[in-house]
């Protein structure tokens, strides 16, 4: 009989997000006259720029004539977009990325789930707590966790804490690992690393050959030339990070899906003869096997990000969310909670009032306020007492959400 | 030291379609005057349907107001899309598939690799010889194999010969297995299943308790009624069979990129305590966990397909290809060649003249004929003295490429 991959059973009932999707739905239905105002799943409400929906309609006309049509692009990109990524997101910041090293995907949740399939099922993983639930719950699919304890956190994974109490910045850990999943500006504290800290991750890693896994998501969101956007910043982080990029964010397009994955061709893993590898063969390898590219009009509409035209577009929409991260972080200040990020990043971070739980702290939130929000013990277990908020709203929503703040917790 | 997935390093050194653009590549720099004609790999060439067009330039509008724009979209596809699907394809056959049931991805070469994932390693998959690559390659990287022989047959894996001798017709194992994979129309063959042949499959997957990984990918293209389309056309198949469907060839979208699967609910598998598990289950949390949905300009073109206006336009490019693949068939077997499919198919399969190998006849044709097609052998063992041809490309080139055959055949 046909059996199953058993690790799928240790995962917990829900990922968080339907969870929350279920009791905003509940409560919707029980009060249908209630305005409830969403700041909880990180998805964006603004167009998408004018550079981009010209690029888009002028691939769709391409593909409607047989001189211009299209069939099977390179599975990696088409170079136009790998060139675009190359020089703008890279060579403009020092950092140095080659072309074949990009490659081009419909998300980076898929590729930071799908870059295990390289990996073998012996290496020990460390996540920073709280995380993005894909980085554990795609390890736990992969067989590389026992079961989870009471609190979430399953065996066989390395959890480093973060909290108020160490500022947020991970310790580096005293033990062995192979691979580190770093998410910088970071889903969901909204905090950023400094080259100093990034510079030390890159260390640990070279000593213990171990890879990092660093997700830029959010990248296009600092506002501080300070911090690196990209690990690649970092000395010698070629030889042992993947970086994940997404136009998610950075230009709306969590609709539209678009991302990059970039896999230098310096970082060597080994097999268990002890023999070097290139990660990046393996992921290219992967990558021509199991999927086929992004569709067309859509790697235009990711080109013009890059243009002349587009650049101050896709700039004056970040803009204004970080504008609405600054109006919920002050607003919130003003009523004297603790909050964190929403500098340069498009998540607020919050201390629940009087240590209450996350998910009480949602309920009340919920049911008192309309507002929805995602409570901080749903990405792990260092989130409890935490809560995020998130900057994508119109400024009218957020304006009322401080609002709303202000009745429940004064 | 970080690990790779070993499995990897079974694999042959490339992916039979890219070892065929290295040998074209270094012809034609070789001979830069010479018209090359493809009829390779499987790439549409005609445009997209007007229809679908339109819908598509509507979708990308949407998305550049504030009022009509849309993020994420469902994970496993919109209900407008799914609707269409069950209503169009299934409904209107006679099959049984709820809306749940459909989920929509951007690719069925994804879906066919990434359904593996829910399925444990200890499974014995069964193969049809030739075959499509990606079925048996997906299985090495996921562990299910031992290394190739010289044939490229993996260990571990069962492979079913189809050839001219039993008339493409695939015996039902005489052992167990848990896992098969059916291709109809088949890629490469282009032959297709009877309904009784169909209904041992099934019979075959109830009493073994075994799982079919049913690709319809090229069902547009069956013209003889009596013919299934879906394999739940067949009594029972919805408790043992999952369904890929594709886009991609229907409605010339391999550049735009939309496909589906069907996982019934009915479809139960155990774990290792013998307890039986729903496979729509595991799936739709694989799927919401590592994927984020189609992008939503491309499922309003899919769902275009389905519209009075697309349904004829899409058609009409269906049976373009479909008299291509005539002329072909008909074409060689006027030279006396043994030509199989391209009946209800866009493949023509046939016997290379004098028994010559099917890389020796890849070789010959384009050195002498300037033609490109598909080495059998890339499709497996018992694919050794056949070769593919596409219906995939314009009238004149078909036409030019016969005349070609007639010089180096006669």
């Amino acid at each position: 009989m046909a059996r199953i991959n058993e690790s799928y059973q240790k995962l917990k009932a829900g990922y968080l997000f339907p969870e929350i999707g279920r009791r905003v739905s509940k409560f919707c239905s029980e009060n249908p006259s209630a305005k409830v105002i969403r700041l909880g799943i990180g998805d964006v409400t603004e167009p998408l720029s004018p550079a981009i929906v010209s690029a888009m309609h002028r691939a769709v006309d391409e593909l409607s004539k047989r001189e211009t049509f299209r069939g099977y692009g390179p599975e990696q990109g088409y170079d136009f977009l790998r060139q675009a990524i190359v020089d703008h997101d890279f060579k403009a910041r020092g950092a140095h990325v080659e072309l074949d090293e990009v490659f081009v995907s419909d998300g980076s949740k898929c590729d930071t789930g799908n870059i295990l399939e390289v990996f073998g099922a012996d290496n020990v993983v460390a996540v920073i707590d709280p995380v993005y639930p894909v980085y554990v719950d795609t390890n736990v699919m992969a067989g590389r966790t026992g079961p989870a304890d009471e609190s979430g956190r399953f065996a066989g994974l390395v959890y480093i804490p973060v909290t108020a109490e160490n500022n947020f910045v991970p310790a580096i850990p005293d033990q062995h690992v192979d691979l580190i999943y770093l998410c910088y500006p970071n889903n969901p504290t909204g905090m950023t690393a400094t080259k100093e800290e990034l510079q030390k991750w890159v260390d640990y890693a070279r000593r213990e050959k171990a890879v990092i896994l660093y997700d830029a998501a959010y990248e296009r969101f600092i506002t501080d030339p300070s911090i690196p956007r990209s690990i690649y910043e970092i000395p010698g982080a070629r030889d042992v990070a993947i970086e994940f990029r997404s136009f998610s964010k950075t230009a709306g397009f969590t609709g539209v899906r678009c991302a990059f994955t970039v896999v230098p061709k310096s970082l060597m893993c080994t097999n268990s003869k002890g023999e070097s590898t290139s990660l990046h063969a393996l992921w290219n390898r992967r990558h021509t096997t199991k999927f086929n590219g992004v569709s067309y009009p859509v790697q235009r509409g990711a080109e013009a990000v890059y243009s002349a035209e587009g650049k101050p577009q896709v700039q004056a929409t970040i803009d204004f969310y970080l504008e609405n991260a600054r109006i919920i972080r002050t607003g919130l200040e003003s009523l004297g909670m603790k909050v964190y990020g929403g500098v340069n990043a498009p998540y607020v971070w919050l201390q629940t009032p009087n240590q209450e739980s996350s998910w009480g702290f949602f309920d009340r939130l919920l049911t008192e306020a309309h507002l929805v929000g995602t409570p901080g013990s749903g990405f792990g277990a260092a989130g409890e007492g935490y809560f995020r908020l998130s900057a994508f709203n119109s400024r009218a929503n957020v304006e009322e959400a401080v609002q709303r703040f202000r009745k429940l917790v004064s």
